[in-house]
């Protein structure tokens, strides 16, 4: 079914203790699709960029199945730009340097051929951006899922509490779910949020794994998959909402028993990513390599 | 089969975000030895007290199947007192008070009658007195499964380290896993601290959940229940501990399989103890309130 994914298409300078990346692709919506790629034919994406981002980045997006007629590019102006530093831990990052350049005045376009989509994905952006998208479709889509971040809830919480009155899914990080919800309590914060809007949260705990809070109390758990060397997090959660997505629009089931199998390829998604820098091991995965990784979670929680 | 508990037994004095206690009982192989009894008939205690601990404590101990013929009552001296306070998130604590009385000159003694144990459970405590059990049973135990803590790590690593060669499965939590191996990375911290004795590891990771390392790679995760309370974390850990224990010896299969059963049922068993403070929760758990609890776990990671 029809994917449609908004979010922000970016350089990032990246720090390791593995090494380092001074430019190379990043932003929410090249993660978001490039692991729904792995699912869905094609994903139409609604981004900007400035005249600086690079033909060879827009032919590895549409080799990803990620079709690019709503990605705007800027004439004169240069496309975002985001710098970190991780910790030792991988836990923690510093933001070295955040250049919003043709962010700063994004008005996304649906292009007419976007405007039935099915299923819809709103990454990390404005919230008046996000709410921007959803006035433009004519039908509402069967799900949206939202992405969102604590910078949002600190300047624009009245916008992104309005948006979330729109959505179905919210996909958030520990810290987040409880600075939003002022609960300490993932359960009662969770609790608090669904009654934002959102009937189906999921919160991102990292290498803690992620859960999933339905209607009527329903909880799943999806680990984590214990790594041996984690290279580069960055794009993780964004490729954990791809991979939800994706999965959920190649089945064209939102029932809560699905949701849950789509949090187990999103694990499996997120699993990969972290192996290298940026999105690169997102390039190259293999239907036995997804398949032999999806195994290995089963395993991790199997017991009879 | 025939279980060994050898810990503390203790007064504790709490202070939690819903309320205080002065001084309740508390102690390793309370904890271990109360949880332990939902699994098995007999638990046979060595520790030591206090002429001030009461007997209405020996009771409440003795009607959980734990028998105290190997519990020192030491005359003319204190029993081990431990003062804590939990922060808001409940997940860090700060020490205010410890007295060590009894525990100082600790020298357990193995009655006969515990001596032909099959599962030898060493709570938390100086290694070196973790050891002189060992050196007192004439047969080896089927299972030695060890818990420690950091403070040994800081203050006595080569007896540890000793008493570590010793064992099959140690028990400890994510931040002592990284301290003892120098590792960051769970894993590779898993495959270091299995290099120093124990074949089998389990790391606790609190409220995400524990993993367990087998023999040759293998790895099993289990989750911990998302709870919309979480009233006093106080022995969490040993609860755990008998869960794990209490169920390896009740079905005596020590295979991995079957370690991750037990697993599941120590985290069940660590999720009723947060509920109330101290070891009260663990005092009333009926038949039916365990396997409901269990099968909640189940739930919780069930996919398919």
């Amino acid at each position: 079914m029809s994917l449609l994914v908004v979010g922000t298409v970016a350089f990032d300078g990246l720090e390791t203790p593995f090494g380092v990346r001074e430019r190379i692709l990043g932003g929410s919506a090249t993660y978001i699709g490039m692991s729904a790629g792995y699912f869905v034919d094609r994903i139409n994406l609604v981004s900007v960029v400035g005249e600086d981002f690079p033909q060879a980045h827009i032919d590895l997006l549409n080799a990803h199945k990620v079709h690019t007629e709503g990605l705007q590019v800027i004439q004169g102006q240069k496309t975002f730009f985001w710098k970190g530093k991780y910790h030792l831990d991988m836990n923690s990052r510093d933001t070295l340097d955040t250049q919003l350049n043709v962010l700063e005045h994004f008005d996304p376009i649906i292009p007419e051929s976007y405007k039935d989509c099915q299923y819809l994905m709103l990454g990390n952006l404005v919230p008046a951006i996000q709410m921007r998208v959803l006035e433009q479709l004519p039908n509402r889509p069967k799900l949206v899922v939202l992405d969102t971040m604590n910078l949002w809830m600190d300047v624009a919480l009245e916008d992104l509490k309005k948006v979330l009155k729109k959505v179905d899914v919210l996909t958030i990080n520990d810290e987040e779910a409880r600075q939003l919800s002022g609960e300490h309590n993932l359960v009662q914060a969770a609790k608090a949020i669904q009654g934002m809007g959102p009937q189906t949260l999921i919160i991102k705990k990292g290498e803690h794994g992620a859960l999933l809070f339905g209607p009527e109390g329903n909880i799943f758990f999806a680990p984590a998959l214990p790594l041996a060397e984690v290279f580069d997090p960055t794009g993780a959660g964004d490729t954990f909402a791809g991979g939800f997505m994706g999965y959920l629009a190649q089945t064209d089931d939102i029932s809560f028993d699905n949701m849950k199998r789509a949090l187990m390829y999103a694990a499996t998604m997120a699993s990969f990513c972290v192996e290298k820098f940026g999105p690169e091991r997102l390039e190259h995965i293999s239907d036995a390599e997804l398949a032999e990784r999806r195994a290995q979670f089963t395993q991790l929680i199997h017991v009879h």
